[in-house]
């Protein structure tokens, strides 16, 4: 099948003009700028129809559904409902007739956590998926997931999989599973292997190292070397090249002095040979144009990128000027041919060549109908509730959580009313009901009579409220939301201007990292009345809250856990369930600290001064449940290829709840330096009340011969077995 | 020579034992702790005695003159005066009559800015040289150094002049020259061409990128690409080269997960292939014992140290078993013989075999004498004073400065009038007089009446003393002070333990870059007087002091200016010369934006975050005069193979000033990322006032045809010829 299409590609490729090559290469249209809905019916616009009569056809069109305050598409202007089918079919209908060969166009679509577009199926941001430490329901979240993308006609599923949180200024953080390269793996190749079960491209981004960063500004350089790039940013692409993914998206960042765009080594030795990458490498936004600050001209970038191993570009102008870059002898055709051939090869292979429409039933088709409604996936939100509710993490509770089925629940602050505070950055919009805030989510799990909320920051209005209450939620955090003002970018990244709601998200780099607003000041007065105070800070990024961890009586730290978000939380406070969340990162206690990732190397002191105490306020893969647990009979044996850590874990309380078990390699010696430790595998295993369960963790021995591909070899380690920063076996 | 040299040590070689080889490779002792004074007698420890006897004589000895709190030798228990010569001599004797084959030792001291002695000539730390800009200077400078060394037998100085200061959060910053990879390699050349004048070999350290570090904490990992290796740390030790370092000390750091120490790509491929080094590369303390961390095994660490390229240890355990690591075979005799005669060719290099003992002129000798002082340089600080008075930074003179004859002047802060506060980490006790404190040093400049200090930080005494004064000089700022109960490291690194009185030096990291103890209250304190406060700041490292910055009426900052600093300061304060200090280093607003070099690449806006201003506080290259400068007739020419760009300067003041010319090379198109942009050329211009004078500066055509020694191409750049942060011209 797979090289049947390749054939079909070639004999298609051999009957094209240079410039419809090109037009195949260059997704250089704004999708959701293309149409205008009026009066229920779709007007493409003038600029569409010159593209494909430029091109006698179009490649890839990206954005179609996008939906959100950049792209100015809502429930009355965008495609909601049936209007997308239409649209798609109506879009596949002139594309195909206005090009000589007849060839369909590939769509793209936002998919950071969940689909951007009206009605799409949401998930927790990245990071809250980190704090679950469960690629399993990531896998099945992400093929409901698929199944509404397949039902769109959507054939490239854009999905943040491979950054690494490395520095938390940085406003992309929630876009990342965590600091940690191993756990970024797992979930990177469970949400490939969950989209692509469905039959959707996932192109996962970006590659490679955004997350470096220097000073945590959004898409700066990394300058780290090769040992780095292995062993933190290179593992969650290998994961997802394991998987079987079909398109890489390159990042805006350079390594060492070379961007990521430009970079052969990158995009070919490591990607396609060292990786075994077969896919389509795709540009981000107008990134190939980036490339002017280096080779001083468009054309000599787009002849860059394209030699370096750029297939596909995303809004440039550079891709737009590839015939002339072959023309002026800056590429040859054999290197525009390959490009054009991943991208034929993958329509044949997709199926749409065959059947470009999409049918009443979401199902591909070979016949074009303008009506009918798809039907998205009637589970709706399950996978993403129970995503949400696996992401908080208890970091602190002196007695107070669950809360008692008798207070009086003052629940105050920014984050607890606001669905936009809830669901992170590349959202569309929420008009439609079915989400949860913290306050409809407490209402209903305490009843309404038993909660009243503020949701704001004003502290006299906090303070008077609070004087009522016998507990208080204070609902404190950030916000990726664009809908309250933002300004934004060529790329659609937010600008640091206008008015902003936002301090984190694409774009939202903060320095200091401490809460935004006079939320401390709102925590402090709030304190002073001496009641039981709950913090529960719903955020897209660790934030600096030493203070608030101190004069808390519990705490709970919640990544943008999505539209049920607001459920999960309140079921986890009321004692419905034991929070089970684990720290995908780690929390420093200030911005001076920098960077505080847990898996540094052993050669220094990290994070010791002179002025503040030595480490972080929380570390990777600390979080609490409500019951105790004991562990017995743990041994650690081989199995061949396979080390194998097996055990039993009672839980001694009174409320089911989970383990959350992580293994870690701890070098003893070997050919580079150690780091402190490294996360090798990890399971969750729920355990009810009064009851035990056996363990079983398989770790590959690969593991523990070799740090990365390049060989340096390990001669000695142990293997830690934790949970919540404590160590519970080594040997 | 030369060649005579290196056949006499393959003689020598032949004759020795492995044991004896050994021998010349560690230099194990602490040469300050093998002595007592005793009524003048010089008695020599069992310990010594011992370690002669084990080898059969001594490669090199560490530090017999250090003088400091961690050493605990000072004026009644060190090596003051003729004493220092009759130690020499007397060790020298007792190692050559105890060596098998009469072989002397070699003497190593620290130098990191003059000579850690009692007694030792003294120059401002690095920062403030590169303050100076002014590297003929800087070489006459190290010339009197040298001749102070060498008259006290001194065979390596221990230099730094290697580390390039990247995250202020660093202790050490101080020991750097800066930021700035050109300035820096010109002011390592010229300490190095100074000192090894006088016959003194310079042990250049530390190799290599300690500056670079991970959250600014001392030794940490540089986890740096082979661009910024190249471009930003390697520069200083390329220069050194040039110049004919005889030594180079490895860095306790690792690079990219390689410890420096067992690095064979840097210590043979870069250093003595590319880079054409010819000498000994010694180890920094402890750092062979520190490879244990990866090698799980000290006779390993010796066995890659060596194999890596190290030839002298210092003070580690791992060196002192090279021969086992040789009877296990994890050294060859050959890669054995090859240091030991490194070591060998040095030691008749220097005249050492011939001459071992100093006469009572500081020459050289075959006779051994026990009585005679050395003559000191007479004359004494005259070059450290002139270096301090040009490394003194003006950022901020609104109008009040130089201070008129008229006003009753209040000089307050705890860098008032504490002379360890005033010259840096690694100085020896200053009971000798003969230095200037601020306070001395405004006393003599404007009559004693006219000055009240109080040199402490209490805000009452601060504001009563202020209260009645017409102008504040607040001296505030940080300290490198070992001499108040500081607590040390077994590398005689400072600890975070006991009393501290430092906040800067070796191991005195600080995450926050906030000014210690409550100097910003005091200063709120004492600007509420609405009265002229002049803010200098004496420090080790940049603080970021935006409020200061603020509110002062003027702004000095001052790199631990040394011994002459306070005289140099209150010469510029009153208008006897005009400041001409550039910042060798930005001074960032806040230690959340780190980091904050101007030098970065382009391709992100650097510093620029949601929640503060973007920029640095002031940038590299900032500083101003009393005068105002004026630029005609600047043109750009290329003669050759060098560019020179010329005109002609004017002071249109009346007070002789200081333009000090800065070139930079913009890249506008090559094979990397470019820098923002990169310093090539500097040249300090005297001009009298009213009057004028013409200037060229040559740079080297190479700058612009290649980034770094791989060779990526630049297709394309710009010079910006610059003062202060200005631009004056663009070509």
């Amino acid at each position: 099948m797979e090289r049947d299409s390749r054939k079909r590609a070639e004999a298609l490729l051999a009957q094209m003009t240079a410039t419809e090559k090109v037009g195949q290469l260059n997704q250089h249209l704004y999708g959701f700028r293309i149409y205008h809905v009026e009066d229920g019916k779709i007007i493409f616009t003038q600029e569409l129809k010159d593209e494909v009569k430029k091109w006698g056809g179009i490649g890839t069109i990206y954005g179609l559904y996008r939906a959100d305050p950049w792209s100015e598409k809502n429930y009355e202007t965008g495609l909601a409902g049936g209007l997308s089918m239409q649209a798609y079919n109506q879009l596949q209908k002139y594309v195909i007739e206005h090009s000589r060969l007849g060839i369909p166009f590939l769509l793209s679509s936002e998919c950071p956590h969940g689909h951007q577009a009206l009605d799409g199926y949401l998930l927790p941001v990245n990071l809250a998926v980190g704090a679950s430490f469960d690629p399993a329901l990531y896998e099945r979240a992400g093929q409901v997931c698929g199944r509404q993308l397949k039902q769109m006609g959507v054939d490239f599923a854009l999905v943040s999989a491979l950054d690494i949180l490395r520095d938390p200024r940085w406003g992309r953080s929630e876009e990342c599973y965590g600091e940690d390269p191993y756990l970024s793996a797992e979930l990177a190749r469970a949400i490939v292997t969950g989209i692509q079960k469905e039959g959707v491209a996932v192109v996962a981004k970006h590659f490679c190292a955004q997350g470096e960063t220097t000073g945590g500004v959004n898409a700066s350089a990394a300058r780290i070397g090769e040992r780095e790039l292995w062993e933190i940013h290179l593992q969650a692409a290998k994961a997802c090249c394991e998987a079987g993914v079909k398109g890489i998206m390159a990042a805006y960042n350079e390594i060492d002095g070379k961007f990521c765009h430009a970079n052969r080594h990158l995009l070919q030795d490591i990607l396609r040979e060292q990786l075994g990458f077969d896919g389509v490498v795709m540009a981000d936004g107008i990134a190939i144009d980036q490339l002017d600050i280096m080779t001083g001209d468009n054309i000599r970038s787009a002849a860059l990128a394209l030699k370096a191993g750029v297939d596909i570009s995303l809004w440039d102008e550079g891709y737009t000027k590839l015939e002339e870059a072959l023309k002026q002898g800056f590429i040859t055709e054999k290197e525009l041919d390959q490009a054009v051939l991943r991208v034929l090869t993958l329509k044949f292979e997709q199926g749409l060549m065959d059947k470009p429409y999409i049918d009443e039933n979401g199902n591909r088709t070979a016949s074009y109908s303008e009506n009918g409604a798809v039907s998205f996936p009637t589970e709706a939100y399950q996978e993403s509730e129970k995503l949400a509710r696996e992401s908080v993490v208890l970091l602190k509770n002196e007695n107070v959580l669950p809360i008692g089925r008798a207070e009086k629940i003052a629940l105050i602050g920014p984050n607890a009313d606001d669905i936009y505070r809830q669901i992170g950055d590349y959202s569309p919009p929420m008009d439609r009901a079915g989400y949860e805030t913290l306050k409809s989510g407490m209402e209903k799990e305490f009843g309404a009579d038993r909660v009243r909320c503020y949701n704001g920051h004003e502290v006299g209005t906090a303070v008077s409220l609070a004087e009522n209450a016998d507990i208080i939620v204070l609902a404190l955090g950030g916000s990726s939301s664009r809908f309250k003002g933002a300004l934004f970018d060529e790329n659609g990244a937010a600008k640091v201007q206008g008015v902003l709601e936002m301090d984190c998200g694409e774009g939202m780099d903060t320095a200091r990292l401490q809460l935004p607003g006079n939320q401390n000041e709102l925590f402090t007065a709030v304190c002073a009345l001496k009641k039981p105070v709950i913090s529960v800070v719903i955020a897209g990024r660790p934030y600096a809250i030493p203070e608030i961890a101190q004069d808390s009586d519990a705490l709970l730290y919640v990544f943008y856990p999505g539209p049920m978000g607001g459920k999960a939380i309140a079921e986890l406070l009321s004692g419905k369930y034991a929070p089970s969340g684990r720290l995908p990162v780690s929390l420093p206690r200030n911005c001076g600290q920098l960077p505080v990732y847990y898996n540094h190397t052993v050669s220094y002191p990290a994070m010791h001064y002179c002025d503040m105490e030595q480490g972080v306020l929380y570390t990777f893969g600390e979080g609490m449940g409500y019951s105790h647990m004991e562990y017995v009979d743990i041994c650690l044996k081989k199995q061949q290829d396979v080390w194998i850590i097996s055990g039993i874990v009672k839980n001694k309380g009174n409320i089911d709840d989970t383990a959350v078990l992580q293994c870690y390699r701890k070098v003893l010696s070997g050919e580079l330096v150690p780091r402190e430790r490294e996360l090798v595998a990890f399971s969750r295993i729920k355990v009810e009340k009064g009851s035990q369960k056996a363990f079983e963790i398989a770790m590959d021995a690969d593991k523990f011969r070799y740090f990365n591909e390049s060989g340096a070899k390990i001669y000695k380690s142990k293997i830690l077995l934790m949970d919540s920063g404590k160590i519970i076996f080594e040997e």
